[in-house]
């Protein structure tokens, strides 16, 4: 085996092909990227003597699968729902695929085939999905081990802007995908607590946050996940009576986007007509009916039920939310007109660092005692283009294709990276670039 | 032409079938009515010498064909979605149809194949939609003739119990389809207040409702429909700058309907993991989190910032939500689980009377001077089976039956009945059976 294929080579592909790249001469492999833009692909290959760009259109079959061909283990980078076309083309020309991808249940069904074929279809390789499990797993595997019994599992995560680059007062900035977090959790989150099934429809997530301790950081605010129930089986934790996982965001970022809720401006099923004719102003009015106030920001101040100068309507103001200004966008929803403000409002600057912090909490009982470990960690990025995000994207993809290359993977089918084959070497590696989880012993 | 096929012979066809079979012998017209329990289709034929009851899966093409083919009028009065088969089957056949649903963008598509073959697609044929359609078109087609123009149109409609039936603290029981009560209003309302549009989300619909007088009968809610500005082209009012469609409920409802919407008890997404285990109580601890109380029912007072004892929190303990009895219906929907609940609370006793109240709000100005007509429908139902809402549905589809099957119709393609040639003869016969809609100049 010596032929890898990164197909993508956006944003989130840089730190997995360095990484590859950096291996690739002691190991004598040779890695070509694939993008729909040949001149990206060869960029981030920087004239490696082990790499190539090249030119895909994904959706030309042929194509595809030739490139496929010539290779031993593909990575795919591509929007989760084009997956599925490269994962059947790796069953037929039998080559491993790995993604940093939620698995879907198409994906799931060709474990069957990938096993008979020996083939490794690892998925959810990432940050989170990805450093979460494998970081999660070890610790779990390590207290039942000991004997422990988990009564509680709590896991974290968010991907913040660097104190240091903290210039706004939300706090936030955008380091992933924007429109993801514009419409997150809408639906509604479900967990267990005490045994007991528990609901946050979509229309309560933000006003029934939690308040976490990051140690050496301070207080951040969680709000529920809507999947904290679906992993509880492949993490082994059937009958845990507690189990959370849920988004971290900076002090007063929950209570501001409950407001944007509320107002109906996250919504994305229908279009606002005339949108482009409107302004940000006009809109906001379109969302007031019967509320006392005499200007569009004191009604919208009574409906979100604030004072028309507190902090969460000071975030709505800084947005720009009540100026005359045009929208621009023809008939875009609600959630589209805000996701295109807030691109320009939560921009990156070139020298921003965004900062990853992770955070699980294990509560188990130990020997008739009552335990809680907190395992946190905190990683910064250099700048807008060497961030956190896509080193902890990436890296654990890089890592996990060296492992399969160098024949050290043994687990076939279509698996996510819950077992030790995986997680401890993976683990071990990212400690050499910085990626490491701190523990805290904490007072039952 | 003599042979008239009704399709359904459920709830809302008695209406029907008695006005056509009552005016059957003097025209001398066969009605064959098709159901898939034959039993239901000829007791509702009842013996009549020109009538005949019989069996009908609308699935089977065959058979549904055949009988298709038999008649010259066909009255579906299918579930909404089954409607487009039968149409279908009228094009190719040659056969007038007419419905009380909605028409679809399928069926729009068949308007010119309609109108070649000269046939009658008449759909929304009923209450509403139906009478409100004809009531409101001809009052505007008669302000516009005075040489009148139109600044305001508010329609508001109501499935309601009569007073004299009303003895629940919601004043609230099931005239029509459960499901669409329990799911009604889900999306955003939209419609347009002077000249502008204006949006309400379903979080906020049923606490921005309108009060509004009916004469006679008093003060009742209305929260705005999502399809307000879905009419303005047909009934020639594009540029009208008030435009709304509401629907009628009793003092309190909408608050306490608020309620169960902000509780999450309205949502049909996703299911209850075990419901059939769990108590209604239990359902209402898993939707509190961090709320403050001894009691679920006081952590669910706060979360819907009530006081323990307030109307609205003795609605919901009227309707059973905090007593500690099982639910029964397995991996159960919220809303499932709540209409299973209203459906047994809200159903209606034998001699109860439902009522109908439909009122338009025309404001115009007429050689200068503003003027503001109130036009008003109130209808009750003899007991629960004769009700006001089967009468109103079944009652124009009989009478546009007559007009079509006499020849009186000349309006070809897919229709809805706005136009005077169905809706003036229509209406006047309506008088003969109590539907009179009242006027009310009002105060500008």
């Amino acid at each position: 085996m010596n032929n890898i294929l990164i197909i993508g080579a956006g944003r989130s592909s840089t730190a997995l092909i360095n990484y590859v790249l950096q291996k690739a001469k002691e190991n004598q492999w040779f890695v070509t990227v694939a993008d729909a833009d040949p001149q990206l692909a060869e960029e981030k290959v920087d004239g490696h003597p082990n790499g190539r760009g090249t030119w895909l259109d994904v959706m030309k079959v042929n194509d595809r699968r030739e490139l496929i061909e010539r290779a031993d283990v593909v990575v795919s980078l591509l929007p989760a729902h084009l997956h599925i076309e490269v994962a059947q083309d790796c069953i037929r020309l039998k080559k491993h695929l790995i993604t940093a991808s939620y698995v879907s249940k198409e994906m799931y069904r060709l474990g069957d085939k990938a096993r008979e074929r020996e083939l490794i279809f690892m998925g959810e390789m990432g940050l989170d999905p990805g450093i979460d499990h494998m970081s999660a797993m070890q610790k779990i595997d390590d207290i039942k081990e000991m004997g422990g019994k988990l009564t509680a599992f709590r896991s974290y995560t968010g991907g913040l802007i660097a104190p240091e680059s903290d210039d706004n007062p939300w706090h936030y900035k955008f380091t992933w995908n924007p429109r993801n977090v514009v419409l997150a959790g809408q639906g509604t989150a479900q967990y267990l607590e005490n045994g007991k099934y528990k609901y946050i429809p979509y229309r309560r997530l933000f006003t029934k946050y939690r308040l976490v301790n990051i140690p050496g950081m301070g207080e951040y605010e969680v709000y529920a996940n809507r999947d904290s129930l679906l992993y509880r089986e492949v993490y082994g934790l059937s009958d845990i009576p507690n189990i959370l996982r849920g988004t971290i965001r900076s002090r007063g970022f929950c209570d501001a986007w409950a407001a944007l809720v509320k107002i109906g401006l996250t919504n994305g099923s229908y279009p606002i007509l005339d949108s482009d004719k409107l302004t940000y102003h006009s809109l906001m009015e379109a969302f007031t009916s019967n509320e006392q106030g005499n200007s569009v920001k004191e009604k919208i101040a009574q409906l979100i039920r604030q004072e028309p100068d507190s902090e969460v309507m000071q975030k709505l103001e800084w947005l720009g939310l009540f100026r005359k200004k045009k929208i621009k966008i023809p008939n875009a929803s609600p959630a589209l007109i805000l996701e295109n403000l807030l691109l320009d409002k939560w921009k990156l600057k070139k020298s921003d660092k965004d900062m990853i912090i992770m955070q699980h909490e294990f509560e188990y009982k130990l020997k008739g005692k009552k335990k809680c470990l907190h395992s946190t960690l905190v990683l910064k990025g250099a700048d807008s283009v060497d961030t956190a995000m896509s080193r902890l994207v990436g890296l654990p993809l890089g890592i996990f294709v060296r492992l399969v290359m160098q024949g050290k993977i043994t687990t076939t089918g279509v698996n996510i990276p819950v077992m030790k084959q995986v997680y401890d070497p993976v683990l071990e590696e990212l400690k050499d670039y910085g990626v490491e989880f701190k523990e805290t012993e904490v007072e039952v």
